[in-house]
């Protein structure tokens, strides 16, 4: 808090690239509904950065901008108090991110280990597009742009944000101004909610989460699905809680602590059938999800509403990153509308 | 020309790094001045792109905006008719620019010869800025900006223009369009200007080239600085021509062709001084100058006149840049605006 009691920035987002699903609830939603009272919020619908691997299919990003805000909606975003923001209607960002792209060399992206393990991962090697090389100087932008000193992130994106912060440091001694904040990632303590299937990652091509607007029968099918014990055969066989999907999820999201303990001794004696832990675990889920879903389709039947929301944010945002991007011109110099003003003003010849 | 006789775009620019000098003159502005009538010409004072290798020092830049822009007009660039633009005011070009940056790979870009050159020549490997490495997709996004089909452009710029015109084709292909149209350079006939010291390039800090601005006694001691034939001692000394610094100038602006063949054989025969040559080079320089620098005089009282011409070009640059921008998202299906008014026009849920 600065000593004007002004609230701290916090920028967070998504990628616009399929609809949200209960790990986007754990992880982040219901950290943006306790912060949007506390801090200045803005969540990025980060469809600039999604075209950067999905160029080549930019409906997978256009048709889930909306769906993921009416999921914002529905979950409880107030888009007063939360400013949604789309990011390709803010081409001043794209601007600071040329700016911050002369302060940073080709080697220094390159050695940031996010990148690094995507080139690995995708086996793409030199073969990425420049667009998906060149994000984590976009990113400095993006945070930069809003002044945000709070960034909630995965511990896998740390790197990036100290990127960031090199590039804040040097911006500011380069042009020996103040003007760029230093911004902070807060690593959120509940972990990542693995997949039904037992896998690490949540994706919609492995169909492997459950989404927010999840029917009851969809969720109930996805419980079903759940990977349990292997070795928990019989009813009577002692079970294992740990690397145990349903218990992950129970952990995650039942309120009722005490009871989940019994549940869990219970189970790791023995003499307790998974059709009873996954009936507990449909039971919260649908009384989770429910009056989400209740909302959605509200929100569905008047897109006005989620429209509204966008330009709004969008419009905040554009008045915040437009002055951040004159700060910036000006400690460079490039402010040529202030310099000139000066320049009439005292009616100097060059 | 298309059928409905609308002039073909022209974009050309100079990076604001210093004044403009004779091997602009020649090279260019002569080019500009004939062309803007005939075309639809578009001037980029290319500050964004003078960033990226000057981001340490941007008084470099922004001091030789107003220099640049002055030379303009001095020389006859009528701003009404070309457009004078100044990059970094129009933000729609970084957008377009990170658009294309994902269709492009690290490695084809590292391929661009101009790229490569610069990476040896600068003797910094990796350790380029990743601004000035991603130059060239920036460059695909100022002319295709303006959708200019003519690129006034020296032999090694080539490359650049064949890179643009990939980017070009693989856009219109992914999202099956025409809108953006290919480029074509022309390469100008004279080849460039060389230096008074006889270096192949102009540079400011050879203090080797002869600005528009100079004044008369900095024209006269340019020309006696000239290097000519180190052979040609004595007057009687038959002197060569070829690689004679007087003589490219000569050849350059002398516009009596046949009294110049009369002087080169004289030269050649011995018995003509070099001060008698220099004497009639300085003679035409001053000619070529004067007037320049007269016009420039005027203008250098009236910074608001300046001022006005680059308002008013980057104002109409603006409008025509928006308009690509929005096409280019348009055919992606990333125009929000448009896909928006037309689902609630449907009133159809999504």
């Amino acid at each position: 808090m600065s000593i004007i009691d002004k609230k701290e920035v916090i920028l967070t987002g998504d990628r616009p690239t399929g609809p949200l699903h209960l790990g986007h609830y754990l992880g982040s939603l219901i950290n943006r509904i306790n912060m949007q009272d506390t801090h200045d919020q803005y969540i990025l619908v980060a469809d600039m950065q999604a075209l950067t691997d999905n160029a080549e299919t930019p409906e997978k990003v256009s048709e889930n901008v909306l769906e993921v805000v009416m999921d914002y909606l529905a979950v409880g975003i107030d888009p007063i108090k939360s400013k949604i923001v789309l990011q390709s209607q803010l081409p001043d960002i794209a601007l600071l991110s040329m700016i911050y792209s002369n302060l940073v060399t080709v080697s220094r992206v390159e050695r940031n280990p996010t990148v690094k393990g995507e080139l690995v991962q995708k086996g793409l090697e030199r073969n990425i597009p420049l667009g998906f090389f060149s994000y984590p100087v976009s990113q400095a932008a993006d945070i930069t742009a809003f002044k945000a000193t709070v960034i909630p992130a995965g511990q896998d994106q740390l790197p990036m944000i100290e990127l960031t912060n090199e590039i804040i440091r040097r911006f500011n001694r380069i042009y020996n101004t103040d003007i760029l904040p230093e911004t902070e990632a807060i690593v959120p303590k509940v972990g990542r909610l693995i997949g039904i299937d037992g896998k690490a990652k949540m994706s919609k091509s492995l169909a492997n989460g459950i989404n927010l607007k999840a029917t009851p029968k969809e969720i109930e099918e996805s419980v079903k699905r759940m990977y349990t014990d292997p070795q928990h055969i019989h009813v009577s066989d002692p079970g294992n809680v740990e690397g145990n999907v349903v218990f992950s999820y129970l952990d995650a999201f039942d309120p009722d602590i005490e009871g989940l303990e019994n549940l869990k001794a219970h189970y790791r004696r023995g003499g307790l059938g998974d059709g009873v832990v996954k009936k507990r675990l449909n039971g919260i889920l649908q009384d989770l999800i429910s009056p989400i879903r209740t909302e959605r389709n509200r929100i569905e039947k008047d897109l006005g509403e989620v429209i509204r929301a966008i330009e709004y944010g969008t419009e905040k945002a554009n008045t915040v990153v437009n002055t951040t991007l004159l700060e910036v011109k000006s400690a460079m110099g490039i402010d040529y509308n202030k310099n000139w003003e000066k320049l009439l003003r005292e009616g100097k010849p060059l």
